[in-house]
């Protein structure tokens, strides 16, 4: 046997081996799917050297023992995480992800584990291995990229004055799945006129008008791997100042892709785009990172935000995404979804970034 | 000031004076729209005597001055929980929702506020308000069920052989949007023949055959408010076995509907449910419970689950979505919306539930 995710289960040991965790408690549906292929959307796997086991309840037992192998499969009677401690009775030291199990998990899990577990916060050593992507799953990668950029050209052709920001929020989520997408990554961001000064703006009934900004924030899943890409266009004309801030954005991003390689800092590349801004007198407008890691999750590890020393390695992918957000005015976003190599960068979404006068 | 998040702010002091919190810190996203009307992804909210504070980061302060009167606003410098920890130093007993925060939130919420912080987990505070719908609440709901309704109806029409779950799922959340919802309340759940033995089925690429079985189970968020309905049907004819499994969950579902009533308790729908399908020899095939809480999320209390001793109250809106799950044949669940008054109940969803043959 020896399936993507069988390898990844052996990776994983190896790990726990050096840090002496017996057992590992992966509570994170993206990790279990990583380790096993399953997709259901309640349960917790627990990984030891003596085998790997899928705690769940009636509702998925019968589609797990249809999608995954290698893995025993026990459903549990009544909740989750009494089923889990009940399992783990007397497992010594038990890994569990102290960033992901509540305060009132793991008071149950310690009240039916017994006193012979010891409960060992140990977040990160599945992120870890699922933020260097395979070459199996760069190829997942581009084509969700390739089709999140084809979307977002289509749905720059339903601009026009009068439609509404939902309006084109539900077409971007049809086309996506029109084009084999199982859905968005996160819900659609439509944003025009003044609404585009809020970064994460939820698509509303605003209609558009004439010379207003427009932001598109949008990814897919495709084959369960996620896509995030941004543009910013004006339906109409440009004012100096749009195109001067534009520009700017678009600068910034340039200089943060560049700054993008293997033995980097995510902090180097956070800066790389702060600095740009900074130059323009435009970095106060600049709210939130740089980018974050893309993958099974639409976040996840690396996070490229100021001051963060981990470094970029082979197999990465992270977004790059800054952006200028004047209250009252409006913003300006751009993002794309950069693969880390040994020798090279990779930009997977590659559709236009100039500011389109539609 | 009396806005309905203001009357709502107050409902919570009062609990709040009789459990002698000084403080709740308010993690949910849905909590914290229902108590100040703040849509943002990110942040924290602090319940006080001496008033409101929203802690959240740049990306979302713009939105929240634009979206919420009577809240002081705070923009974190650092990561939420170090700023929210800073911000109620001192602050004496502070009610935490253990069953939201992670164990590594606690600890750096105890870090960055220091000895004179005690957190008391305490759930359920806001949760308990939100159960009981008021009359805007209650319209807003109707209409979400309705427009449900009428999206799976529509649906129907788009079912004959050859088509797939994906672009059934895909016209369902399209039809949602274009009638004015801003989004599904959950992934929409499109089986074919055995894989409605799942019974939370992800859509695939798979074709309907003729006579296959077919569950559809969709909601929509409308105004913030969430519907939930399920119905089953088979295209072509429909197997003398599937017609009788469907006549019991339907029987099954109208005992547990009947069961719903002011002072019933959770546990008493759930059962009668169960009984139905027991005497049909069907209820080791209903592996789930009986149906769950709808409001501005699609899960929340109460629970209408075996055993469960809660008691259902005026302003309750609960699914009852009874189902029989056989591996390797199909499943069969009809759902809907009910909404609990003080002398009657209110079915809030209102299409048919019997078998269609299409």
């Amino acid at each position: 046997m020896n399936t993507p995710f069988a390898q990844r289960r052996r990776a994983l040991l190896s790990r726990l081996a050096k840090s002496r965790l017996g057992c590992l408690l992966v509570t994170r549906p993206a990790n279990w799917y990583y380790l096993t292929g399953f997709t259901g959307e309640s349960g917790a796997l627990v990984v030891s050297r003596r085998g790997t086991t899928l705690i769940t309840d009636g509702r998925f037992t019968a589609q797990a023992r249809a999608e995954i192998s290698g893995v025993r499969i026990v459903q549990q009677k009544g909740s989750l995480v009494a089923a889990v401690g009940e399992f783990l009775k007397g497992a010594g030291n038990v890994g569990f992800d102290a960033s992901h199990v509540t305060v009132a998990q793991r008071a149950a899990l310690r009240g039916a584990g017994g006193r012979r577990v010891r409960w060992v916060p140990s977040a990160g050593h599945v992120e870890e291995l699922r933020s260097r992507k395979d070459p199996q799953e760069l190829a997942k990668m581009r084509l969700a990229a390739i089709l999140a950029g084809k979307v977002l050209e289509g749905a720059l052709k339903m601009l026009k004055p009068g439609v509404r920001e939902l309006e084109i929020a539900a077409e971007i989520e049809y086309q996506m799945r029109h084009l084999g997408a199982s859905g968005p990554a996160f819900e659609t961001i439509v944003a025009f006129g003044e609404r585009s000064a809020y970064p994460h703006a939820r698509a509303t009934a605003k209609r558009l008008r004439k010379n207003e900004l427009v932001v598109l924030d949008l990814g897919a899943i495709l084959s369960h791997y996620c896509s995030d890409i941004t543009r910013t266009v004006v339906v109409g004309r440009a004012s100096t100042k749009i195109r001067q801030w534009h520009k700017s954005v678009q600068e910034a991003q340039a200089a943060a892709i560049g700054a993008v390689r293997a033995g980097a800092s995510c902090g180097e590349v956070d800066a790389a785009a702060r600095t740009v801004l900074a130059g323009h007198r435009l970095d106060r407008y600049f709210v939130h990172s740089t980018g974050h890691g893309l993958g099974l999750e639409v976040h996840e590890d690396p996070r490229v935000a100021k001051g963060q020393k981990q470094t970029l390695e082979p197999g990465n992918v992270v977004t790059i995404e800054p952006g200028v957000y004047v209250p009252g005015v409006g913003g300006i976003r751009i993002e794309d979804d950069v693969a880390v190599h040994a020798s090279n960068t990779e930009v997977l979404t590659r559709i236009p970034r100039d500011l389109i006068e539609i």
